[in-house]
């Protein structure tokens, strides 16, 4: 699903970054990637960007293009040792697509949280992070009384969905106030986001899929599978804002301005083609690829709570249940997408 | 036997790096250690480098200290993670010995081999490498005639040596004008390394641990353990270079000056007290150690060439090979250490 997303939003990152060089044409650009997770896609975006700027520069004739100093940052439990593995191949590609007198470029691996400064004062020109900051640096206080739900739900007290949205207002302030001492005056940032397109909280369309998660456990709890305490006082670390919160933020964070921001709608299971219907034709197939999306991220998470004896139980039944509703319409994931320069 | 040798060099490393903090008083010193390996030495002289200068900040009443830019440097196939998890530890230590107003620090790892550029043009204010430059970028070529032996040893042809000593003169060259390009003028550079204290090469001193186990070899293909041909055809891409050597390549290749060079002799089995002998005590006990020290370096080499079928075996008994010498007398490895300054 990330890739699906990633290559949507390319273009707007490309535009971004072209902009940004072809401004002051720096000796250096120093490009961080937040959140890079492991695997193909972490350095996937950054070849793209680097690709973007090679073309400007035979575009324009430029002699001496800059040299790329890239640092993909996760937290460190992070499998970094994959990606860093991957870093011989990456050069090489590079240079066979780029030329030999494109670079060159320098890859570094930064180990922390993004809600900590992660690099010294003034040193970032560029800032990427791709579905990372809908994970809050912890789970919201006083939501005690959201039982038998694992997120802000149709069925939530009105104070959780307070709580989840001042936690995001205070852990994406912290971030932009961070970022805009470790960049560049100038510098620029893309961002992409789980959001949601009603500003409205009980709506619809925002969290249908934790809401069918909360199902899933819900039958584990009345089937004595799960303890009820322990739903109960399960919480996600998630949320997912409206384009108008995120307006918001910014403008009275004030490091940043917001320079454009667009929404994209992501079927659940991206590999399903949909012609000509509007549900999926393989209910087993698709629930099963969206349970499979869900539990890269959620499973750490929920074994930390719950121990891990139910795990491959949860995941098999979410994935029936997600397959039941994927038979009947087609609910999307809205990404968020919005690029900001530090003024 | 490399953390015995940090806490003799480390005293050589502070001051140089104080007198360099103390000659500009720089806003952000980054500081790469070249070789980092995984574990816990890895982040312990980085460590010591900023207690050396929370130090002199605190004496001089320095109000506002740099920031640290702390780049870990090894092969992309190094065990990066480990580090990586152990930097959380390592932040809160780091804030408790020096208190909160000094740094921040921010770690980031870098793959790459030292012999192809790692950073951007003159960024870097330091550079330690450690346990790191005896290891050749390739086995020196036309050695084919070095039979029976993994080095040059005292049966060696001459070329051999000749081979040997070009090969390093070449990789440390190259190191020395790579590194040129990435640090800012004035930049400071210590390196340790295994050496010798002759110059004249076929001496006793430079390479015994190493006849050694040439001899644990030849044992196993005499008793049809080893093919000889794949013997024949095994060399270790390893030098121990002489004071002189080290001082005419700085010279020649021209970028740095030699401000300092010292040499400390270890014993192989630094575990061991001496106390009123010149032999172990425990020659099994010795032996283990010494070869369990040696096999962390060359197991992945010897594998890559021999294949894992004999290596217990063959660490077993150059255990055994080595207690017998350590029975008998002291031998040395010894350790050139050299600070060099960009000019």
């Amino acid at each position: 699903m990330q890739r699906s997303v990633l290559s949507k939003v390319k273009p707007f990152i490309e535009e971004t970054i072209v902009q940004l060089y072809c401004t002051t044409f720096p000796q250096r650009l120093t490009i961080a990637d937040l959140g890079c997770s492991t695997g193909t896609n972490s350095l996937f975006i950054i070849s793209e960007l680097l690709k973007a700027i090679s073309e400007v520069c035979q575009k324009l004739g430029r002699r001496s293009p800059p040299e790329f100093q890239l640092f993909l940052n996760d937290l460190p439990e992070n499998d970094f040792n994959t990606v860093f593995k991957s870093t011989p191949n990456f050069y090489e590609k590079f240079r066979s697509d780029n030329g030999q007198e494109f670079g060159p470029i320098f890859v570094g691996g930064v180990p922390g949280s993004f809600y900590n400064r992660l690099f010294p004062t003034e040193t970032l020109n560029f800032v990427h992070s791709s579905f990372g900051l809908h994970w809050l640096s912890q789970i919201p206080q006083g939501i005690e009384n959201n039982k038998g739900n694992v997120y802000m739900a149709r069925t939530s007290p009105s104070n959780v969905y307070q709580a989840y949205a001042e936690q995001f207002n205070r852990d994406f302030s912290v971030f932009s106030s961070l970022r805009s001492k470790e960049m560049m005056i100038g510098g620029c940032m893309v961002i992409s986001i789980i959001g949601r397109r009603c500003s409205d909280p009980p709506s619809k369309d925002y969290c249908c899929h934790l809401e069918v998660f909360s199902k899933t456990l819900r039958d584990m709890v009345s089937e004595g599978l799960i303890e009820e305490v322990k739903l109960d006082s399960f919480n996600l670390p998630y949320y997912a804002p409206s384009i108008e919160e995120v307006q918001t933020i910014i403008e009275s964070e004030g490091s940043f301005d917001l320079d454009w921001i667009k929404t994209f709608d992501n079927d659940w299971d991206t590999s399903e083609d949909y012609v000509n219907r509007e549900f999926v034709h393989d209910k087993i197939k698709s629930g099963k690829f969206f349970a499979k999306t869900m539990r890269a991220v959620i499973e750490p998470i929920f074994v930390s709570h719950f121990g891990d004896s139910a795990i491959e139980d949860l995941f098999c039944r979410y994935a029936k249940d997600v397959g039941e509703i994927l038979a009947k319409e087609r609910p999307m994931i809205t990404i968020l997408v919005f690029g900001m320069t530090k003024n």
